[in-house]
């Protein structure tokens, strides 16, 4: 038995390689196609547009190809409304929801595309009928926010994906994202990219999303991540409780005990420190209060508190601790940083595997986002999640962060 | 101002290299000694005992210089009890508290050493007057279990530190411990060690934890493991919901939808049918629901539930779901690690930083210890943490599970 | 001024991702195009026509886009001859010389399309006009290797080059290809697809070259390969002196001072044995006459000269010796490693960065090549050049070839 | 059978870990030993003396174990003069020749302790009798300079070694080098400390080397590098051919092409121009041809022919062309490296493993080292020699010489 459906793509397809990336699609899965209609843009402002029947084996096989299809940007030529089904308990969903990308997507209910509210990857997507003035609503659900009853959408009828396309040219604000990793590319201009654009995030009053690894404080770059967030570059900061005792720790001990942290010299007896920082803020009653008593007097908690840069910090079962601040529940502390991660304009994933993955899993494909990190792999890994304003840099945060606070404070143009 | 201390130093403290350290630690942290006495150890079985005055600057530093040869293993000359003092909060503790290493440590309580139970680094020492019986006990205690009012252990008085000697011979126990990371050894000459070891502790009816990374199902080691667990080789198991997900989505999908996992072909739309594969266990009601149901019919979670394998599987932040099997607080689910390494006579870290180093941490220094990672720079992380009886292998995870399986089933000695 | 020239592609564009990468290099250098006709395969099999008018500022950027269109396998729309210039001096180029891929090339001499010996990346092309039956020949030549007056090609025109197409459907006989390079692909189902494809090689009186390191000893890999070499599945061994005389030593040294080598007990005074194993060598007269006196009795150059299979030792700046039979001169090494590239049909690259690099400068992409390494950088370095029949496994050498031993000579079909 | 012989140590042996090592090397090596005398150092400004005699089943263990206890420091009690035996032919070494350390080295003829001239590691020791003023002299000879007839010391009698001591405390020169390779420590702090080194050895008049990897012009460092030789803080190089070629196409094509090297766009067609470059060079007659001729202007190499500072290329199997200035052949090239090694007072290894290693296995354990690479892997091999005065940093090239050349050129003291 041989089904088919007709799928149309439009945009630059061939430039983007979409086009190319269907085709491997429909044959890579078994099936196969004719193509029908196929007008290209003869110059590089015009849009490409192709029809073509898909063809399978059986329905399973069509509906498969027609999910990866989907999530191209191709959609099916006779638009129909988007099958919804309810949610058969909390926590569950029907057996052939759909599953979301990233990119921006739009779901026909009653013969109208609705935009996804809060693109994200891996969700459900839940229709809100009952809305106050009576238009439906769509949104991103992740599994464990499923309620039973919940309207999902499944199959990939009447859904829409809009990827991101591939900028034809740089045009000023981010353009160095098409690079992609490289460890080959000249550094410090790299650096000064990336300020520019955090200045121009910060001209528009977008926000800034720092998302900090302990690697920070131990390489050095705490005091010039410190003056950034005095001087208003960074709007919220995302990190786990490690991050943060090791910041505090620098300020509660950094001086008292008579060594000098600049000196190279490292303290023996390091740990007991970090475990009686955790005691002395548990003491306090947390870190706004540590503040307040005078505790502590800099560092980058300290610039947090005091110039109300929202943090969520984040547990992890290898804690020591933890703080009082943070939230040992992982579902609870996913939700915060979902939170975080939808007001993002641009994220800066410095030096942390673990709290980056968490971020991007909830970011768009449109957030901007920069990860700096030394090694390779990890950079690799972050940037792979199909972003299009994404760029890597494998460096030394220790080194990265004076010199972009130098780029930042001491070149504000 | 000058303070001094008299301290002594026991055993075969030249050729492990605990004499040099002591000395090199009141050197560089600005002391001196006089050495009152020394005898030597003639021949490699006598032991060589060392009395010397630790001299300083200041009571601070004195006190500082004490703790680090504390924990080498030296005492005080003239035994005095230890001094405690009460918790000011809970999860407060006193200043000067004892941070413990994961060694053999012992207290003196009313004149009388006490061993400590349950050694794990970084913690606190209660000591509990109470007991039944009349006597005091002595345990250690993470911050957040620190109760106001708990009798901690404050300075260096009064605690003696017997840290693990580097074992003077092979003693064809464990021998190859000493060797400490290297991809270059003959690797099939240590997975026979290992082998030999596993065999060595079951046959004692010790307890074998295996800690897994979801890199074990990707590169193709699941089966192995699965056959290891159902052969009584491991005897309970840490990972995190990744894993269990990864597993379970091979049994739930493996074959169901006609893709042929051992063939290579990277099904399309996998993150669909994780998310689903969750989907399904909440459904069902958990994992050994899912089992009794016969839906899960093979793999290593199938073979932990049919052989009453205890398991524990710890939430993170970068989780999909989670499974309702998985403890969602970091702070319960290090208490669950916790009980699991205690029990544990030998771990198999496969393949995981994070669940590695949350089970290390709870880790006396005496438990044997083997990490097998494709990753240099894990490897070396998780061994770095003062065991005497730990071994390293940079490999792939998806030839060494083979490889030990063939060795432990195939030639069963 | 706008200049322009008509370009033609055909083949499978589409699918392969030609087509998207020509569009993108057109505008990426600044350059526009006009579509004059596009026949899309409408099935599978069918292969797509496109012509294009390609558009730049300049005659040197028209020039330099057509350089990389040619590279895709664009030709010009009327071909012309090849310009051929001579080379004004030994070991010196004409300015617009043509550099070459490693892809199938070929050059238009008196009106004739010639097919270019020996493909070869970054190479001047040489037309030999005095063939001896009087039709011209066109040959790969290095830049150390121009002699004066040379008859060099220049520009783009005249030249196609026929990039391999990625395969559509896996063809059985080296399918895994289209992986490339990936840590998450079970190992053991890939060893065994690497055993297929050393079978059907050695079926077909094809030709194995292994490029070994030294890790290949260290790790306990050297048996299994010695035993590959013995049973004919290696035909030719391209290595440094290092690999060598760690081979040599184990022969010379691994039991005859009593050390045990399995016994994973490191002998101290290493690198005197490695110094002397070179002396005894050199005494000898070179590795064949030590084991025509049987002094090697066994090991990977043992079987290779017992066996008669060639083998290129070329010397480093970090060698100790060197052995008589390396090469020491980089140029003279590089003609011997292009003899053994030449000959190859399947390369297997085993733990050598520098070696493995030096081989796949000479190899054209036609060439079937197995990069093994622990380290992914070093897999995805040596994978990066183009093949289209390449595939990288991160592993450890001293499992995997004891694994691909027992693969070809327990299972030998 | 038991075979003894006494061994003498002296020096502040318990806190340098050298007299566990000697205990634990007996042990390790199946020896004995019984401690005849100890005077241990009571205060950190006395040294310790401990003379024990060493007994081993056969003369052969005997042997072995002390020639490891030689390389500690350790000497026999009762000196006698080295056993010398000429070499029975060029290129080969006695049986039982000892192979250096590259710590300072003493041997003993004619009853006189002789300084080693050039301590290098794996090399044998040549005695020279026939000095124009009469008294011997004893240098460290490579395997392949070895001549029949030369005078080889053998067996371990008679030399003495005296590796490095640690430094008791911090004395202001190199005060970091005992910290080792880190990426934890404060990065911008290292980075001044390495900049006071450059400039004490300037001020001293000794000599730096920097050995340089291709990364350097790729990630960003190449003008800041150009800086610190202008300025006089390089005064010698050593490379590879592939380096020298980056470096100089900058310059070639850097702006001529219209290819802004600063604004991160890659040209495409880079190959081209890297043989293109050769070529040009080699048609011009060298380096310092192109130099005086105007075609250089600028970058590493430019300011090397401009300053005089000597440099060295080495070639390599990966090379292209090469240029007219490599040294093709590895053994020229490791001898023109060893003068190099020799002069230097400072190394500074940048980013290469190859010619780094090559530099370091020449080096004495004397000579200050600091190695920079963002790979932890090589930073840690490189470090791995004996060396007391080596410091690590594992960092991103193209950062750090900018910020070395500011701190160097800016704060000039």
């Amino acid at each position: 038995m041989t089904v088919s459906q007709t799928v149309e793509l439009e945009g630059h397809i061939i430039d983007s390689g979409t086009m190319g990336a269907c085709f491997a699609i429909v044959m890579d899965m078994g099936g196969e196609f004719d193509v029908d209609a196929f007008e290209v843009g003869r110059h590089k402002h015009e849009e490409t547009y192709c029809r073509m029947r898909v063809l399978a084996d059986s329905e399973a096989d069509l509906r498969a190809i027609l999910h990866e299809l989907n999530q191209q940007g191709a959609t099916v030529a006779d638009p129909r409304d988007a099958v919804l089904e309810p949610a058969p308990a909390d926590q569950v969903v029907p057996v052939d929801f759909y599953s979301t990308t990233n990119h921006p997507t739009f779901v026909r209910v009653d013969g109208e595309w609705l935009a996804v509210e809060n693109a994200e990857m891996d969700c459900a997507l839940v229709v809100d009928r009952a809305d106050d003035d009576g238009t439906p609503r769509v949104h991103t659900t992740v599994l464990n926010a499923i309620e039973a009853g919940d309207l999902v959408v499944t199959g990939e009828t009447g859904i829409r994906v809009e990827p991101p396309e591939r900028p034809r040219e740089a045009d000023g604000s981010f353009g160095f994202m098409q690079g992609g990793v490289s460890s080959e590319r000249p550094s410090t201009s790299l650096i000064e990219e990336i300020a520019d654009e955090m200045r121009s995030v910060r001209d528009d009053d977008g926000s800034v999303l720092a998302v900090c690894g302990p690697a920070i404080v131990h390489a050095g770059g705490r005091n010039a991540l410190a003056d950034l967030v005095r001087a208003g570059y960074v709007d919220s900061l995302s990190a786990g409780n490690g991050f943060a005792v090791h910041d505090l720790e620098r300020d509660l001990y950094g001086t008292s005990l008579g060594v000098d942290t600049e000196s190279l010299e490292h303290p023996r007896s390091g740990h007991k420190h970090h475990i009686y920082t955790i005691s002395e803020i548990v003491r306090l009653g947390g870190i706004p209060a540590a503040v307040a008593e005078g505790v502590v007097e800099e560092g980058v908690m300290y610039e947090c508190v005091d110039n109300d840069v929202s943090y969520v910090l984040a547990g992890s079962i290898r804690d020591d601790g933890p703080l009082p601040d943070t939230i040992t529940d992982a579902v609870e502390a996913q939700d915060a940083i979902r939170e975080q991660a939808r007001e993002a304009d641009l994220v800066l994933m410095l030096s942390t595997l673990l709290h980056a993955v968490a971020v991007g899993n909830c970011l768009p494909s449109t957030t901007k986002t920069v990860c700096v990190d030394i090694n390779p792999a990890t950079v690799t890994q972050l940037l792979d999640r199909g972003s299009a304003q994404a760029v890597g840099m494998v460096t030394d945060i220790g080194t990265f962060l004076p010199m972009l606070r130098d780029e930042l404070l001491e070149h504000p143009n």
